[in-house]
């Protein structure tokens, strides 16, 4: 990377990267440029690229690999092919933002981060829910010893997904922890920064041994608990989340994934999030500017991973969902 | 009983009894009277009698379970005394309205229900959430199948009572589930109206033994969860609820358990509680008014039981808060 501008190349001409792409044109002009797309379907790179102003389109993830004029690529595919397209970008000299989950388990989460590390690029996975500034102000408020100890945490995530073909199929690395419930864990992460000594969970499955829903509960070594809900066989709820500490709380109302607002001890605080130059297909969308905004300057800083979302957080969520599918008995082929 | 007015002897002068009797003074004139008050001090029952109507007092519970004036006793001793006051009172020919709950496990609940129905009486566990109008709008919103099929039901409740002495104290049957995490588990029971087939328990205990926190999942033949959150360790927090179907959702703010306000599918409800004669010691306890209603009016009609809180649902209730004990290891010396 020669320029201040990132150079993305884009593996995926779906619905996420539709949005990424959508929310990195509220970025300020000149920092950011898609500059190659690759899909499964040349048209439909084709497409994608015209739409955010690429040139240059490939049917083939390693073609894109090779362009010399991609700094970083961002993975946006489904979640079965995030660990082969992280291990060819790192291999090829490309840093990576990759989709979460960045893995279907540890064992292939290990590999990407190892070489990752070997090669001495940037690798992110894309939790954007870290890079929110309201994710940033609930870490500052808890380092500021405001709550006191935090002893809970909950968090809900409950949609009308189970039918969903990613999720339903175990042959696409299905379930609802991968795809929703992990969010409600990448929380308790956040907060309490460490591996709970225990996790002790129920849930429902559907008849290819993929997750509907779930619950989990985490106990860490202070005693501080997090008790979280997922779910994809509800209709659209409220799903918000809360961490309680001995002194004050934090509320963090629908969408805690992707917060405008939050309720913290000095008052309410918002945050809007920017509508971008094409229309997104998830909620907030326009919020994965900041995993972009946040992936550029570490980048620039030389820096090999983004604080907000850590390699060492990324394991922790993974050993947990790991071990959450291990209770519930969702296995993948990969396992 | 032979008049419209429930004559009611009141067990304990303590903080709950005066809400319970505070309650009643919001009741029609003519329907509730306070006949008397008994307390293990004499000069308390007598003072607890000048303040509600009383003109007699007991320094002994045997000597009010014999006054022919009483139809009714209000047990609002502390959890330890109740299965032994509400045998004395049913073996004395009087209705019951026990505060909850009702027994320190099911062995003991079970013991009072039996000669409930032995000698004929009316008996209620005072789980009071359970005749709040909002609470009978979401059984009746349940019902109508307006939510679809509920899949999913939250609630949290947690306060800073882990130090309250009747909390941390094994002798007096302490720790949070059968103080404030028997309002989640009543509220699951309300909802799904059956047993879970699975509970699922992780929580952290005192020095005595005695849960400070805990949560618990249930799950439920048709695939339905709970998800519930209950701590003594936090501060006061927003202890809400939620009941999530396949269709709708209905929202309980906080105080979930006493609630003036929910959202339905078709809107926002309110109902707010009134305030008593005399100060309450305890959030919304004009509330109770409620229960002291439905215990009337089920007496004036013959039965022998109060739909809303009924004897199944104690038993239900009480199997769950057993088993989440057990698997915590919170083991009382009657157990």
């Amino acid at each position: 990377m020669t320029t201040k501008c990132l150079r993305w190349g884009i593996c995926g001409a779906g619905k996420i990267s539709n949005d990424f792409c959508s929310a990195m044109t509220t970025l300020p002009d000149g920092e950011h440029k898609v500059v190659a797309v690759a899909a499964r379907k040349l048209e439909s790179a084709k497409e994608f690229g015209d739409k955010f102003g690429s040139e240059v389109a490939y049917d083939s993830y390693e073609a894109l690999s090779k362009d010399p004029n991609v700094d970083i690529v961002y993975i946006g595919t489904i979640n079965i092919n995030h660990m082969e397209l992280s291990l060819m970008m790192l291999n090829a000299g490309k840093h990576v933002l990759c989709e979460k989950p960045m893995a279907l388990n540890m064992k292939q989460a290990k590999s990407v981060l190892q070489l990752a590390k070997q090669k001495n690029l940037f690798f992110m996975e894309a939790t954007w829910s870290r890079c929110f500034p309201i994710y940033e102000k609930i870490k500052a408020e808890i380092a500021s010893g405001s709550l006191g100890d935090v002893e809970l945490v909950t968090a809900k995530f409950s949609i009308p997904i189970k039918d969903v073909e990613r999720i339903k199929e175990k042959a696409l690395g299905g379930g609802c922890m991968m795809d929703i419930g992990m969010y409600t864990v990448q929380l308790a992460c956040m907060v309490y920064d460490e591996m709970p000594v225990k996790i002790t969970v129920d849930g429902v499955l559907n008849d290819q041994g993929m997750d509907e829903g779930g619950c989990v509960i985490l106990k860490y070594k202070g005693g501080g608990m997090a008790n979280l809900t997922y779910s994809g066989r509800t209709c659209v709820t409220q799903c918000s989340a809360s961490i309680n500490g001995t002194k004050a709380n934090i509320e963090i109302p629908d969408h805690f994934w992707c917060p405008e607002k939050a309720t913290f001890p000095s008052g309410v605080v918002t945050n809007e999030v920017p509508e971008g130059r094409h229309p997104f297909n998830f909620i907030n969308s326009g919020g994965m500017r900041y995993e972009a905004d946040h992936a550029r300057k570490a980048i620039l800083e030389g820096k090999k991973e983004c604080e907000a979302m850590s390699h060492r957080h990324s394991e922790m969520v993974m050993t947990i969902t790991d071990e959450v599918r291990k209770q519930l008995g969702v296995v993948y082929d990969v396992d």
